[in-house]
């Protein structure tokens, strides 16, 4: 089969290798029917993921038929069509056990196109099948629930959540790329007064309006000030970092409220400057978090009665054999404009 | 009357001031019965706490008599011996409306001591006087009701319910001063399976020891390693800063499990780097916090049923005239053996 | 001045009274400029709520002018136009210190109209006025202002917050009067996947559906059913009942899932019966309450910025000396399809 | 192999029955090591609880060695000392997903002894055992642990969780059966105040001083006068119903203070009345349940480092073929003095 190999920093191709096998009970096998490239994928092929090892398929979104299912798999068959979620969940151990599903110490957590090969393939193995699988309902579309495997739930669970957005609230919402587009449209399940979002590209400020964001600043700008005037001086109720840079998490703690709350999404591959002299008396609440996607079934539910958006993130769409094109496109949103392509078998 | 009056850096004095006088209707006078002096009292002295300005009365925890209220003061009368409590609320603001009365935009928060004059004194006005102090029991003594002014809610609020501390946790405590101590008392009302103290000071260690800490390392030693071995490599449940600079603070979040929590207590002059190449994929949640005061009368309770131990903190007893020598005495702590010093009219 | 007076059951008159005075320093004068009225004060017509005394003002919905206030009020002077909340507040009693004001154990609660002259009248005492009212921004009209006195709070704490609502949850409301439509309205705050509204009569269920809930049932259907047939079996999530009579609320503890919760919004008159023998082992929370007003000023930050629709409530407007015919009409919503009228000086 | 076999209500036999084998992969077979006898054992041998069949062996709470794994079962191995919970967790439904294993969709939930064999024999099948058993540490004795099957999470779930008993609160448990002592005992996980005991036998009123109670009611007395005297007339913070009859569910909504919560663990069989006349505006919150053993890892935890005592409860130990007198024993209480049980292999 055909599969996206990683052969080091810079370098991948669309190839041929094996068609994957059970390896344990608790594997299922797919045959992908839509997948999506994540930023993520972007930063390993930079080399930013070192425990990523060449030979790798990436990718770790995906709805696919099962084809295979091993001894110990329960609640799956042959012929399902389920989504594939970023997160593999053991369901064993103690983070299992009580839903937090990205810190799994089973084996799980985010392994697939990271620590086992992934999705990006005709085919693909998905450990832990019975605990990392979602049925989907006929009534909901592959592209829109390969939308479900980590941008949205990341964006909602590790940002709104997190968060704590509240009715009536302003939330400032830095970074306007696909996460940060998804905490702008998964705040709106608790209907704040304000989405403000920030960003240095015009472009990504046009899609953060278009996605809900009632007020956009660019970066460059006094973005303190603007928050300041809106909020009467107190600052944002939830600022939700969605960039991965230090500045971005400093400008968050700046912006936030006395007793405010700072929700960082960004990966981040630098340390950051606490200012603490300033914080330690304002009741800040700073999290930090992996998705757990443990929220997929309630997004799912949103999404067959037709309360959730998904077709405004996917730009672009290609065939499987496209993986090429799609991935230049996605590598290059200001001249693609693309914000989450999608590839179909 | 006499008072303890701030002349600038490194200088102070015991000396005659005019008697308070009511200011607005909200305020009481009262007659100091019993007061202590604070950490916070000795940053002021060291000029680190730069918007208090020379000829200010410090303190801002004392027992003491009502003698005079204004007009638009209720529920208290002349007579009544009260809590004057660390922080003071308008009652009126946003946030007094929620009980954090510690960000209050009204006029309050800690002023006492601070932006006017404070308790260190044979007399004080104590300002929102209705919603900034506690009617006293008979059968709750000054100097143990004066432990509630500042340091048993301050550790309890921002160190123990800030960071979550719940049965079976294993909790680490960085810092075994006053505050450390407090933070170790407060945190067994949650009955957690291991407390762990960390600190350079043997002496302080002990006193630890004494407070209920069951584990105690010196800050020297690799803390990491002891909490690791303790926990089965997890890390801590909470970890909870109670010194105030950036090493402790970083200490925390490297000591705490995926998905546990850091409170910092500690009053903070300089930033701290936080390590997001860490930390972002960890679930971590770190809160700041100013105390509000607002658990004061479960602590009360608490304390006139005997389920409070307050003497523990009290080492050293001295008469109000004693003022200056109760100062020597606190900030020579490995001198003197100084935990709280309380002084009596 | 004018005022509409009870004059024990089924006796009611618009009728010349003494002006109000100040009473306490605490207290203040408003000029009603804009005032409703509640299903409440019906049943004191009907002399279900034997503690208000023939004599007594009625009226606890207004929006006015200030025109004197006691010496003890702050943040309140004449000329503010203001809303005053159906409860009023001391700020200083253990309930009120952490936001629960409903529960005000120093003399406030809900007492105006009820143990006080209330505000059916051409001016009004508003006890505790400094912290039992609202100051209005210019651009928040006095009509849309008054819905946030009682109906839309009581509806959002005691039935959606107490209930929990969460995005992609199925809620079911039983009652679609005033209150239940309030329920469905801010039900939405929080991006249910189903509202289903539950009530005898045609005209309401037309109304809910204008209101928002997607899915509405004639409560002589069956009623579980439905809300099996939605939910694959499992029941609502939440189950909100608005009505008042043990039927009502033996039908939401029917229809609530294991897990989910029942909020009681209803004002009772009788005992219910609770079917223990099956709800033992269903993880259900039941909770009851009276409107605090703590999420008014939430409430008015979302209106001030038009993310609250609140003249659909209103279906009748009149002048105050209208007062006789206005109540007709409310009292006869078959007839007259009244929801809520506002009555203007 | 021998068992306690249920043949109708009134009649049980220890007998000779085969030897339990693997029906599902995900199964496994235990030799049990020690096991106990529950109230709701006795409540099946009365026919309370139809849906048990006449042949059924009887029993869920044991502790084990493993004998033999299904070919799904992953992290046990023969010769492993587990805990087999009362609740099975199929690990997969969406309750499980969140670890409400009590509500299991799966096939678990409270299976054993009720709708499967029991575990009060010499061997026994464990269903879904992967996630419905724990690993025991060395230094954890067998009658300890098998506290931890039902009784103890039961109580601090059921009881104290869901009544959300916090430090300095008044608690009252009605009914001081093992499942109101053991309420008692982990009530004070928390550190409340007060913790009032309420029952109608004066041995058992005795029992709850002795486990932690600093106040005991006989339940012929006015309680509520008792318990308001207490509180100054405000009523308990949390009331826990630990009986499992329409009086004392009904007792403890009266005592209840206006805020407080009602946790009700008894079994009920019939209905109670709810007086929702006098509930509707007094904020209550009213919860039911099973237990979800969610806490037993956190309960292992305190009992491995001795901040637990689980000797207390256990008045009497038998061998396994002492099981008629043992049930004899526990039984009659009021006679034999039996709390619980333990029956060794």
């Amino acid at each position: 089969m055909k599969a996206l190999v990683y052969h080091g920093p810079g370098r991948r191709s669309w190839e041929d290798v094996p068609k994957p096998e059970l390896q344990a009970p608790t594997d299922a096998i797919i045959k992908v029917d839509a997948v999506t490239i994540c930023g993520t994928d972007l930063h390993i092929l930079k080399g930013d993921v070192p425990e990523v090892e060449p030979g790798r398929i990436l990718g770790h979104e995906a709805v696919g038929t099962v084809e295979q299912v091993g001894a110990a798999v329960s609640g799956l068959k042959p012929g399902d069509r389920v989504l594939a979620s970023c997160i593999s969940a053991c369901g064993r151990c103690s983070y299992c056990r009580i839903g937090v599903y990205g810190q799994c110490q089973g084996g799980g957590g985010w392994i697939l196109g990271h620590l086992v090969d992934g999705v990006q393939a005709e085919y693909a193995r998905i450990p832990f099948a019975g605990t990392s699988t979602h049925l989907l309902p006929d009534n909901v579309a592959s592209d829109a629930a390969v939308m479900l495997a980590d941008v949205l739930p990341t964006s909602y669970e590790v940002g709104v959540l997190n968060g704590q957005v509240r009715p009536g609230d302003t939330v400032v919402i830095v970074g306007a790329g696909p996460i940060g587009l998804a905490a702008i449209q998964t705040a709106q399940f608790y209907s704040p007064s304000h989405i403000v979002a920030v960003d240095f590209a015009a472009s990504r400020l046009d899609a953060a309006k278009q996605f809900g964001a009632d007020i956009t600043v660019n970066a460059a700008e006094d973005v303190a000030a603007v928050v300041a005037e809106l909020t009467g001086g107190a600052g944002a109720d939830t600022a939700i970092e969605a960039v991965g840079v230090p500045e971005s998490f400093e400008l968050c703690t700046k912006l936030v409220r006395p007793g405010g709350r700072v929700a960082n999404v960004g990966v981040h591959g630098k340390p950051a400057t606490l200012h603490l002299e300033d914080l330690w008396i304002k009741n800040v609440t700073i999290t930090t978090g992996l998705v757990d996607t443990v929220t997929t079934p309630r997004l799912l539910r949103m999404l067959a009665v037709g309360r959730l958006d998904t077709d405004r993130f996917i730009t672009h769409r290609f065939g499987l054999p496209e993986m090429d094109e799609a991935y230049d496109v996605f590598a290059h949103p200001a001249d693609s404009g693309a914000l989450k392509v999608v590839l179909f078998s």
